[in-house]
C-alpha cells in the first residue's frame, strides 16, 4: 500500500479517541497579481490545483509557470498570465449570474470544449475495476478525501490525487497532465472515486478524456453533457459491474450479455 | 418507506439498462431583480433553498417573500429583499477573493454568527442512529443524492430534504425551518448523510444549530470552526458508534465506555 501523503491530513485528539483528519484550508489563486478565486482544498499539489482549475474554467491553454507567493502561510499561489480569455466571459457557475435558462442552461453554464476523438476502447471488465486501482492512502486513514485517478488505455494508473474536494481532486490530476504534456487527454481514462456531477464531466470533456468513470451515480445533466461531448460516462463501477450511460462505443463487452 | 418526490428523479434508459437518475439543473437566485447566485441543485423546494442560502450567507435575517418569475422554465427564483448587508461585504469564498492568510483563514471566509446557547443533550445512542432515521427515498432510488434532516431534542425528524449538492440539502432544510419560524435553532439537531466540511459547519453555525451530526468524515478546518463556534460536532454517526470532535458535553454517555 502507498504511503499516505503527510501534507493531506492531521492526527487529533478528540472527546471519543483520536483520529486522523483530511485537511481543508482555504487557498487563494492569484493571475498576474489579481485575485481569481478562493477554493477550500486540501494543502498538497496547490500548482497543480492551480493550473488544472484555470485550464477546466478556458482560462489557459497550457501550463503557465506558477509560483507559491512569500506567504506561503497564506495559503495563496501565483500564476504568471496571460489568460486566454476576459474573466468574466463566463462567469463561475456556482457563484455569479449567468442568465441561465432551462433550454439553454447546458451552453450558459458550460465551458466551450472541442468535440472529442474517437479515443480508445477499453474491456467492460477493465472499466469496472478502475476504481480498485485508485490510490487512496490518506482516504484509508481518514474517510475524508475524494480521489480522482488518471489511467492509459491498458488501465495502468499513470497519476492520481487525493482532496476533500472531488473537483479540486481532478484539478490536481488534470494540472499534472499538463505540466507533463499529457492534454489534451484523449487517449487516457479518468475515474474518480464518488459520484459524476456536471461539473466533473465539464473539467474532463475540457481536458479532452474520452472516457470518464465514477464509483458513484451520475446526475441527469451530466448525463446530457457526456452525451452532447461525446464522453464515455460510466457510473456505479464496482468490479465487476458498471453502467455504461454514453457513448458505449467505447466499452468492449467481451462476451454476449 | 416514504415515496420519493418526482421531482427528484427521472428514469432513464442508457446502455447497460434503466436507471433512475437525479436531477441536476441550474438554479439562479435573484434579489429584488439582481442576479446573486447560480447553484447547480436538484429542483424542488427551490424557495427553501434560496432563502437558506441567503440566510446562510448572512443576507437575510427571516423569511422573505419569494416568487417563482413568469420563467419557471428559466430556473430562476427572485426573492425580495432588503438586504441586511451589501453583497460583496464578504465574497462568497468558493469563487472570489478574501484575502485569506493562513492564520486568518477563519475569520476570512466565515459568515459571522452569535456564539451558540447551552441547547440540547442528547445521549450518545440516539446521536449514532440519527442517520437511520434521514428519510433518503429519493437517494435509495438513484444513488445521487445527499440528505440533510431537522431533528428535535428527542431525535424527532421534523424535516428532511435531498439534493445532489449536500450544502443545498442543508439550505432547504434550514429555509424550510425559517418559513415554519424555528430559528435559530438551538433546541434542534442537524444531521446530514455524508461527510462534514468546513462550509457545512457554517451553515449549521449561522442557523444556530447546537449540535450537527454526520455520517461521514470531518475535515480539520470543519472541527476548528464547530470548537471555535459552541457547536458540537459529530462524525461517523453508524449506530451504535459515533464519534463526538468537539463540544462533546452535549452528548451523554449512559453508561461507561
Amino acid at each position: 500500500m502507498a504511503d499516505a501523503d503527510p501534507r493531506l491530513y492531521r492526527t487529533i485528539r478528540h472527546a471519543s479517541g483520536v483520529d486522523a483528519v483530511a485537511i481543508e484550508e482555504p487557498l487563494e489563486i492569484r493571475v498576474d497579481g489579481r485575485p481569481l478565486a478562493v477554493t477550500m482544498r486540501t494543502p498538497g499539489n496547490d500548482e497543480e490545483l492551480a493550473l488544472g482549475f484555470l485550464y477546466g474554467e478556458g482560462l489557459i491553454d497550457g501550463p503557465r509557470s506558477v509560483g507559491l507567493t512569500d506567504d506561503l502561510a497564506k495559503n495563496t499561489i501565483e500564476v504568471a498570465g496571460p489568460l486566454v480569455r476576459e474573466i468574466g466571459a463566463r462567469r463561475f457557475y456556482t457563484t455569479s449570474s449567468c442568465g441561465v435558462c432551462g433550454k439553454g442552461a447546458l451552453e450558459e453554464v458550460a465551458v466551450h470544449s472541442a468535440p472529442l476523438q474517437a479515443g480508445p476502447s477499453l474491456e467492460r471488465a477493465l472499466v469496472a475495476q478502475l476504481p480498485d486501482r485508485l490510490l487512496q492512502p490518506a482516504f484509508e486513514r481518514t474517510g475524508g478525501l475524494h480521489a480522482t485517478g488518471l489511467f492509459d488505455d491498458r488501465g495502468e494508473l499513470l497519476a492520481s490525487r487525493e482532496d476533500v474536494g472531488r473537483h479540486n481532486a481532478m484539478d490536481k490530476v488534470i494540472g499534472r497532465a499538463l505540466i507533463d504534456g499529457l492534454v489534451p487527454l484523449h487517449d487516457r481514462v479518468l475515474c474518480v472515486s464518488g459520484r459524476l456531477s456536471f461539473e466533473l464531466v465539464q473539467k474532463a470533456a475540457v481536458a479532452g478524456a474520452s472516457i470518464l468513470v465514477g464509483v458513484g451515480a451520475p446526475s441527469s445533466l451530466a448525463i446530457e453533457l457526456a452525451a452532447d461531448r461525446g464522453l464515455t460516462l460510466c457510473g456505479f463501477a464496482r468490479g465487476p459491474s458498471v453502467n455504461v450511460y454514453t457513448h458505449a462505443e467505447r466499452v468492449l463487452t467481451g462476451a454476449p450479455r
